[in-house]
This record gives structure tokens, C-alpha cells and sequence, in this order.
């Protein structure tokens, strides 16, 4: 027989298997095929690794690394949502609080624990860690439309003053990456891809 | 300008971003679609995450979460090799070296070299944290085939004395997922996904 701990953990390790299916806006560079949640989060993972010494604080890159792996498990059940969505939330709704505790819920409670309040802290964006690790999550998309001439700055709605203000959280984690994200945004102007509010 | 180190930082960012296009032979659970190794990598991180306490030996997690994200960007350069292939050889091969040196050698000098250095641990799989980190390699494949009636069980020369054989090396990371994995091969062979040599 399966000892318990084990049986909940496999539970686990199966479940997530279906993140590999939840489709984001965002292509990968120079495509068009979309990026997975997955993959995507094990390329922040990878992000957080080479561009630690770019935190405006010295981080727990572990904690980090473990923020970005889990930070979109709960898309599995609450679905992806488009950052730049006018009719939802994209933070920390309630449905997306309820998935948490049912999926990181599978494991065995001190995991669970350790994993919902882990994911609850990459929400609320206060620790160090936190902004650091958001810092990721906001940039990687900002590269990917910059290599696929604007990308998803095309969508209806999109403009150079949302992206700025979505994006400058970079700042909050990583100033010195936000000069160069901004740079890239400013240059997706200059080719057409981007549009500045105009107020006449 | 672009800082030098935040450069090959980026260059690398880019350049991993072609493992989510490198499929594996094994298939998500419970399904017929091939499963990339970006998101295999994502997977197993995750997996030694929770699956700690198995470990024979205490292990630096942080190691194994490195070793496991970055163990198969090899095969940007080498491509996925089948671990029952006949005709070459799965592990380090001098071409996986040379895809080493180029890939990782993209970022700042101290940064390649820790990567490498790493990866060079999990081929060698000596240390505890290489053991444990093989041992989830060899473990999620197992979990999906015996998901997927057998999954690459049924490809041509793969028997039960090579599923063993390949698989045991879960027991040097994790002896008790080990012996749940054995339980798993052998439900294999009694439901006929998987032959028993004969030696007659």
C-alpha cells in the first residue's frame, strides 16, 4: 500500500500535469506558437537564477524560485487572464483563492501550508521576494513581444499607458531591469507597434 | 546601452526559450500529446519541491531545483535522446558537453561557469543532490507511462530487464519511491504493457 503522504503528494504531481495545457496570450520569442503556463514558469525560474544580482534587495532565491514555479498553478482551475482584460481581475480573485486551496490542498498539510502561503505572498507583491519574482513574471512577456514585433501590444485595447503602468512593476523588484524594459517599450512606439494615449 | 552582463543574461533568456519546442518521446498524463522538455524540467523542480522527504540523503534543494531545470537545455544543440535508444548513448555525450559550454557559456563568466559545473554534477550523478534529482527524472516518465497504459513501454526493443534496469537508479536518490516505482513496472507487466525477457 502507498503510504499516505506519498499517495497525496503523487495526487499533487498529477494534478499540476495540466498546467502544461493552459494556453497564455503571449507567444514564444520570434513565433507564433503560444507559451503554456509550464514553460513559462519554469523559464521565470530560470530568469530568477541569472538575473539575481539585478534585485533591488538581496533575495531568497530559493523562495523565489519556488514562488515563480507555483505562481500560476492555480490557472487550472480559474484559467489564464489576459493582463490587459478590462472585465477581470487579473490579481488574487476569488476564484483563483479557492483553487489554491483545493490544488497546493492535495498535499499533505505542512507542504500545503508551506506552498498556499508561498503563493499568497507572490500575490500581496510586499516581500522582497515577492517584487523580485513578479519582476520576472512581467518582464519574460515584455522580451516576448519585443521579439515578435509588439505581439499582444496589437490587442484591442492595449495602450503605451497601460503596458507602462502593468510593466513599471518591474521597478518595485528590479530597478535597473525596468530601464531596460522601459527602453524596449519606448521602442515599440517608435516602430508603430505600441500607441500613446492621446486625449483629444 | 545595454550593461554587458545584463546582455549575455538576456542572450541566454532567448536562448533557452527553443526547449519548449524539443519534444520528449513520453506523453503528458493520461493523454496522447508529447510532452516538451521545458515543461518536463518545470515538472520535476516542482516534483523535488514536494518529494524532499524521500530523499535517501539530506539534500540542498536549491541544488536540486537548478539541476533539474537545467539538466536537459543541452538539447537545444543535441536533441532529446530516447533513454531505451539502442544506437546512441543517453547520457553526456560529447556533443551534450560542447552544448554545455556554448549555451550556458552565453551568460557572465561566474554564472556559466556554477551552471556547468552543475550540470556536469547531475550527468555524473555522484553527489546526494544528483542522485535525488535523477531519481525525479527517472520517476515522472515512470508516473506517465503508467498513466497512458504502458505509454513507450510498447516501442520497439523497450522490455521489462531495461525498464528495470534504467529505472532502479530511483533507488540510489529515493529508496521508498523507488519501491513504489517497482510496483508500478510490475503492474505493467501483469496488465501486458510490458514483456518479461525470455531466455528461450
Amino acid at each position: 500500500m502507498t503510504p499516505e503522504n506519498l499517495s497525496k503528494q503523487l495526487a499533487f504531481i498529477k494534478e499540476i500535469d495540466k498546467l502544461k495545457y493552459i494556453q497564455r496570450r503571449t507567444k514564444l520569442f520570434n513565433s507564433d506558437r503560444c507559451e503554456n503556463s509550464a514553460e513559462h514558469s519554469w523559464h521565470l525560474a530560470l530568469m530568477a537564477i541569472v538575473l539575481t544580482e539585478h534585485a533591488n534587495e538581496k533575495v531568497d532565491v530559493l523562495k523565489v524560485i519556488k514562488m515563480v514555479l507555483i505562481h500560476d498553478v492555480v490557472e487550472i482551475d480559474a484559467g489564464d487572464t489576459f493582463i490587459y482584460d478590462t472585465q477581470k481581475s487579473h490579481d488574487n480573485t476569488d476564484e483563483e483563492r479557492l483553487a489554491a486551496q483545493r490544488i497546493f490542498g492535495l498535499l499533505p498539510e505542512e507542504t500545503a501550508q508551506e506552498l498556499i502561503a508561498i503563493w499568497e505572498e507572490f500575490e500581496a507583491g510586499e516581500t522582497a521576494e515577492a517584487k523580485f519574482a513578479r519582476a520576472m513574471d512581467r518582464l519574460e512577456p515584455l522580451l516576448q513581444n519585443s521579439s515578435n514585433n509588439g505581439g499582444t501590444w496589437h490587442e484591442p485595447g492595449v495602450t503605451y499607458d497601460k503596458v507602462f503602468s502593468k510593466k513599471s512593476v518591474i521597478k518595485d523588484g528590479a530597478a535597473d531591469l525596468w530601464t531596460y524594459g522601459e527602453s524596449l517599450i519606448n521602442e515599440g512606439v517608435q516602430k508603430g507597434f505600441l500607441k500613446k494615449n492621446t486625449t483629444d
